[in-house]
């Protein structure tokens, strides 16, 4: 077999073999076919797409380059949940102590803010000491403890995404619907879990702006977690406005607890809960969806959810302490408003670019090897429809330096739009991928 | 500029502009580029194509990336043939002495041989001594005496073209008609002359099997040779038979000599004479292509066109009795027959097959690395639309060695169709592609 006849293949449109495609990966990740070939296959990839077959060799070639974890022995269905990313998205931090409180197992791997985007290690960083780079063996000593356990990529789970990913973020080749599915679902399916739960964004804060892109993608999710025998759903769920209040880490950490402590923004709670019900349904916990809302509804209410966050947090060598005084979390130093320029009702939020004014701050990462800034972020105070007057506050902006301020704030003042009418509202959950069967 | 944002536009289908295509061939030739990058680049351009514009620009920075020859002191235009290749396709070593006999400069650089088709170069290097890896000075000094040279690329001539065209060979990217007519046009670019005619092979033996691709290839090339202010025109030419009746290197020069001293296989004869009279007009020398006809055929029945190629021989270090005597040319030790199974006409050639038959025997590469054995080849005796007789001889094997003697058999005997009817004779020359203004 050679690595130019199989470019050559799909470059002209033919379905390649699951042992052309395993043997590609095994290449590329143990560097026996060079980075040039990798970079033509990836670009032939976005070209031609992929039919089902391939996606599922692919996703399987990938998974089986490094460790599968198995917590076969452990007295409960594993269940995960994953979200292709947004501003203010911080339902990992509440879902998986839910369900955990709930008794299933969240094994939970994570990445990293990029863009536009937070990402869950940064936002638990944020908590002074907390680790999340255990090794596998910690991972499991927490896990047995708590049930769940949040920690970022190892180098044993799925090397050949590494490689990979490396790879398109340089060749202009990490938009394709099916080069992201194979990279999720390698990752998710090396946790060892039994059901994973998708949240795939869409909106003008989303990598897909479009629904339509984003359905496809959530189709292609769960088709390929189910044909790896897994149990797989896909939320499209709507990012046209930060999620909750804050964005930010620390900020987000702090909202966080409000949820878990009963209180904070309906929107999250809501996702949250619809997120929580669907991992115990898929998980067998619960017999249905609706079963799911009220045990989920359950955890937070009685405080079991946010017991269980404070000793994962313990655990991973974090201050529990934050769990009940959020004021242990770093602060900045300086806040400032973005005012309404005039009256009226949110038309529209530009949330793309409210998650680039908290990453200029140094709340995220322009580039993979940027480090962030626990502390600032901004505390949105106006959502859709909202009325508004002119000269009221829109948005406090946490910051700890003046430069980064100025071109924030250029940002933010750009990012409300008023009109005379509010917008017709639209549901958070817009759509269920891959349900059929369960209710 | 970066490179990786220039990869996303090409892949999103969006016109690169001069600057961006200068920065990406100087980056790539400098190896400031990855070569991961060349890669995504090289298959985007096959998924996407490019405009004219972008195609002039490519072939203009590749051109660029290293000596352009300049013969502007020599006192007559100087011009050059360009064939993509075919079976049997020996003209250029006809038509440079013809052209140059009759007073314009052909300074050529040829290609080696690949797959099933042969190459001048190695055509030349058959005969004892010849040298094809003249010095600049060398070649200036033989074009200077004699009106024309034969060498092989160097290293200072489009270097973006050979770091490109290894690349392309590894990643499947080799067939796209941009990146051939760049690769073409920014080599004979560089030989610094004024005209240039392409042959576009077309047929069977041909890599544009399909006339339609063919005829917008050639429409590239020479939009291209326009764009960059130099004469070109087309000619499409036949490739469903072996050009004339020898096939392999020293049995392909000894043919050449036939056709120098007047004698020879019409239907190279021909050809010869119509690229020959292509020349000679677009490089001023005659006042229309049927006057440049006339002339060639003089240089042919003088003996002055054999003069000049003996010179030439001579100048390169070759035998230059050769020219009188083809028998000192190497010969195989052992001949073989291909016998016809039935009677009737030769209604089909497989002529790639032929080419593949002789590259089997030795004659070519299978990969740019292979040694090629001089002696080897084929002698045809029949053509399309010829009768034969079961039993009759079709082809003459020269072989060297057994073992390869049974695969070129296994292959050759196959290479004949033999039906009740003679097919409809086609043209040499089946269209000429940007003639306008020259008759």
């Amino acid at each position: 077999m050679r690595a130019v006849d199989i470019l050559r293949k799909k470059r002209d449109a033919a379905e390649l073999t699951h042992e052309e495609i395993e043997f590609l990966v095994d290449g590329i990740t143990q560097a026996r076919i060079p980075d040039y070939q990798a970079a033509a296959f990836l670009m032939a990839v976005v070209w031609r797409g992929m039919t089902r077959a391939e996606l599922a060799a692919l996703t399987e070639a990938m998974l089986h380059s490094g460790t599968v974890l198995n917590w076969s022995d452990l007295p409960a269905a594993k269940v995960d949940k994953h979200s292709t990313g947004g501003v203010g998205d911080k339902t990992s931090l509440i879902v998986a102590p839910v369900v955990a409180a709930a008794g299933l197992y969240v094994p939970m791997i994570s990445g990293r803010g990029l863009g536009h985007t937070g990402g869950t290690l940064d936002k638990l960083e944020s908590i002074p000491g907390f680790r999340v780079d255990l090794s596998l063996e910690e991972f499991r000593h927490v896990l047995e403890a708590t049930r769940c356990g949040l920690i970022g990529q190892t180098p044993q789970i799925a090397p050949a995404d590494k490689k990979l990913y490396a790879m398109r973020d340089v060749t202009a080749t990490v938009e394709s619907p099916y080069l992201i599915t194979a990279s999720i679902m390698s990752k998710k399916m090396a946790e060892g879990i039994d059901a994973l739960v998708l949240d795939v964004k869409t909106g003008n804060g989303a990598f897909m702006k479009d629904q339509d892109d984003a359905e496809y993608l959530a189709e292609l999710l769960v088709e390929t977690g189910t044909r790896m025998g897994k149990k797989a759903v896909a939320l499209i769920t709507d990012m046209e406005q930060p999620l909750g209040r804050k964005v930010g880490n620390a900020m987000e950490v702090a909202e966080c607890i409000e949820i878990l402590n009963d209180e904070g923004p309906a929107d999250l709670r809501e996702l949250c809960m619809e997120l929580s019900a669907w991992m115990l349904a898929l998980g067998g916990r619960v017999k249905s969806v609706a079963d799911g809302r009220e045990l989920a509804a359950e955890m937070i209410t009685s405080g079991q959810a946010r017991d269980t966050f404070r000793e994962v947090v313990r655990m991973q060598g974090g201050d529990a302490r934050v769990v009940d005084d959020p004021a242990i979390l770093p602060r900045a130093k300086f806040t400032a408003r973005v005012h309404a320029r005039r009256s009226g009702f949110v038309s529209r939020i530009q949330c793309e670019r409210i998650g680039i004014a908290s990453m200029v701050l140094g709340g995220g990462r322009e580039r993979h090897e940027d480090s962030v800034d626990p502390a600032v972020g901004l505390e949105i105070h106006k959502r859709l429809g909202d009325v508004v007057a002119e000269g009221e506050n829109l948005c406090t902006v946490h910051y700890n330096q003046d430069a980064r301020l100025v071109h924030a704030m250029r940002l933010l003042s750009e990012s409300f739009e008023i009109g005379p009418e509010a917008p017709e509202p639209t549901p958070l959950v817009r759509k269920i991928i891959g349900a059929e069967g369960v209710s």
